[in-house]
């Protein structure tokens, strides 16, 4: 009888990117087809969802919307930014977890998100196994950051590095063509503690005078000093200069070069919210080597550019949903799937697993070898890194209005059991 | 004999965009296939370029290369904010400008830019005239703002268009998927005077939901009573906003809400140079709606995004590069190419001609009927306007890298024949 398999829920977290909703493709086509799983249930809004029992039957939506997954950008069953503390701390939210999952018969917790949500799904499928409820959590890595440990790469990645490279060449070109006036173009990239989307930029550099010049990232220190002798020399050489920031840069004390202090200068993790990189950059320019500047911050439109991302991190995102599911069928648990770089001339990446813990709360940051001496560009060894991580071009469909067409859920609320939260 | 026919120069003029080396490659391969017109060259960064007799022999260049400007963002000749004033006032100018022609047998003089270009250009003819210079100006629009006067649209605005729609549409669907933290996000976008790049952004939402919400023009008189309102407004509605805001925005008396008073706050032609709009929206949202925000800069990558330019864009770039050829070659003198839109069902689209002379310094704003009556959003009128303009997917090539290949001209400098200027 179909009612008495064991369901499964699915849960986005974290910031979104262009391929969060490929992995969650993965997962509910591969528990669908299966055939060992109920129901897969969406919950709205990641944790948040799970605690509000906020839930809905992604199996009943429309093959063809789940299909649709892959085209779409950011995260169709809704993301959230909600950090649940140690299980001492947040106990009464564990446990509320593990009663919506065994009201709604859930057996499987397959958590697609960041460090911070493997932390969750770590506490979770503890507290599970202490109380004696029947769970299977399974971790899907996403993050544009790319700062997992465990994971050669993280899903996310590959299609913000295509576009922040697309977009340092081209504004790059924008640069060279007006650089008798607008002399100077900075470019802020996300990247709150690691410089990978920053190093990234650098794939666009074929050529010395080819865009970006200086690549900022929080790995390496930086000082107005430096910015300052670094701009003037690259002026000398090519009469422009564009310059790739990342938005955490830090000074010789570790403490970052901007820090916005207003209510909203915190996230709900604790982590500092910032911003105003390029703008502090481009007043010091302009005061100090009296050349205009200018900033363009791409924001969430770096994470969110499925018209140009990477099929191959579309396709490696599907398949980390997909083999979460299948680790689970055979009896993983507290695990996270991780891409593996096979150790070959032709690019070629497969899965494993590592547990959950590992991955929690670990930082992975750009190695010294990829951050070129002067700290301010990358080595050959971040591009032939990045390069196969953007290959190819993840298709989309254009509807007649000439934009592409997104899916979204017709979302039917699950019946609640449980008293409020 | 070769030698003995008359030479022309092509050069770009103000703000680059996806498409004006289209229009520039169109001017280039008919002056050469016309088999009437000696050498083609390039004056580089505009007028400047002419000035200080800084040409290059572009018909020297390999077909490939110039082929390859279609693909190829920016302004590959280089571009300028040079602008010369009245005949009185910059005499010495006008006069340089005729003898640098004179001094490369050149009598055709065809420039891609906006008004204050084609006003150059328009002087530059009638002293030509006054001086019995043989000479043909014809001008090509060229603006990513669309504020030409006297043509349906100009070329450039059809790929900002569509980029920044794709921006909006796709940077929504984030807020969308993140509403419960981060739950207002501002895409700032380009548009000194017009609104018209706002506006194109519109087309995004095709149902209420979706982004973009609130739409604020330069057309529309803008005050922050007016914004908290309707951030709270959309906030009921759909629990999250998105806001497009162009960057000259103006309040009841028709001053700038931001305008930046340091040593670079006017650029050389004397236009105020604007930003900050999006960081005050966010500002105030913050403070008086409580709720946080963030905000998308796409700066100079709204032009220069050739990896979502429309192929309606290139192709009539193209073509009104080619059509000012033939009209040289016609006896036509003093006019700019202009766009017609046929009254017809279908979208179909055709040149004109009209005298520079009332292209320049005119412009043309977005009329009432495209703006909402709350002066927050867009008409369907304005949809049905935009939407031709965005068909199409411009080719690229992609490299190796996964990156777009872009040309860059060898640019073997013609020897002077002047003193220096």
């Amino acid at each position: 009888m179909a009612d008495t398999k064991p369901n499964a829920i699915v849960a986005q977290s974290g910031g979104p990117t262009a391929v969060i909703n490929s992995s969650a493709c993965g997962v509910i086509q591969h528990a669908i087809s299966s055939g060992r799983i109920g129901k897969v249930l969406g919950a709205t809004n990641g944790i948040l969802g799970v605690l509000k029992e906020d839930l809905f039957d992604i199996s009943a939506e429309k093959p063809e919307t789940i299909e649709a997954m892959k085209q779409t950008p950011a995260a169709a069953i809704g993301s959230c930014r909600y950090k649940l503390k140690s299980l001492e701390r947040s106990k009464l939210d564990y446990e509320r977890i593990l009663d919506v999952f065994k009201a709604h018969n859930i057996h499987y917790f397959f958590y697609i998100g960041g460090n911070d949500s493997m932390d969750t799904a770590d506490k979770v499928n503890k507290l599970a196994k202490d109380t004696g409820c029947e769970l299977t959590c399974i971790g899907v890595p996403k993050t544009i950051d790319n700062d997992l440990a465990c994971t050669d790469h993280c899903p996310g990645y590959g299609s913000v590095a295509k576009y922040v490279a697309v977009s340092a060449m081209s504004a790059g070109k924008d640069t060279e063509a007006l650089y008798t006036t607008d002399t100077c173009t900075i470019l802020e990239v996300m990247g709150r503690n690691a410089g990978w989307i920053a190093a990234a930029a650098g794939l666009a550099q074929r050529q010395p005078q080819d865009a970006p010049h200086l690549i900022y990232m929080p790995e390496a220190v930086f000082t107005f000093d430096k910015l300052i002798t670094d701009v003037k020399a690259v002026l000398k050489e090519h009469k422009r200069v564009f310059i790739v920031a990342g938005e955490g840069l830090k000074d010789e004390n570790g403490n970052y070069v901007t820090a916005d202090s207003g209510d909203f200068g915190k996230d709900s993790f604790g982590h500092a919210q910032l911003g105003g990189v390029a703008e502090m950059l481009k007043a010091v320019i302009e005061k100090e080597v009296g050349i205009k500047a200018r900033f363009n911050k791409l924001g969430t439109n770096q994470r969110s550019a499925m018209h140009f991302a990477s099929l191959t991190d579309v396709n490696e995102a599907y398949l980390c949903g997909q083999k979460a599911v299948e680790a689970a069928l055979t009896g993983e648990n507290g695990k996270m799937v991780t891409l593996i770089r096979e150790d070959s001339d032709q690019y070629n990446c497969t899965t494993g697993l590592t547990p959950l813990s590992e991955v929690a709360n670990g930082e992975k940051k750009v190695p010294l070898q990829y951050i070129n001496k002067a700290g301010n560009g990358i080595t050959q060894a971040m591009k032939d890194y990045v390069r196969p991580l953007v290959q190819g071009q993840a298709p989309i469909t254009i509807a007649e209005d000439g934009l592409p067409v997104f899916m979204r859920f017709d979302r039917k609320p699950l019946a609640k059991k449980l008293a409020e939260y």
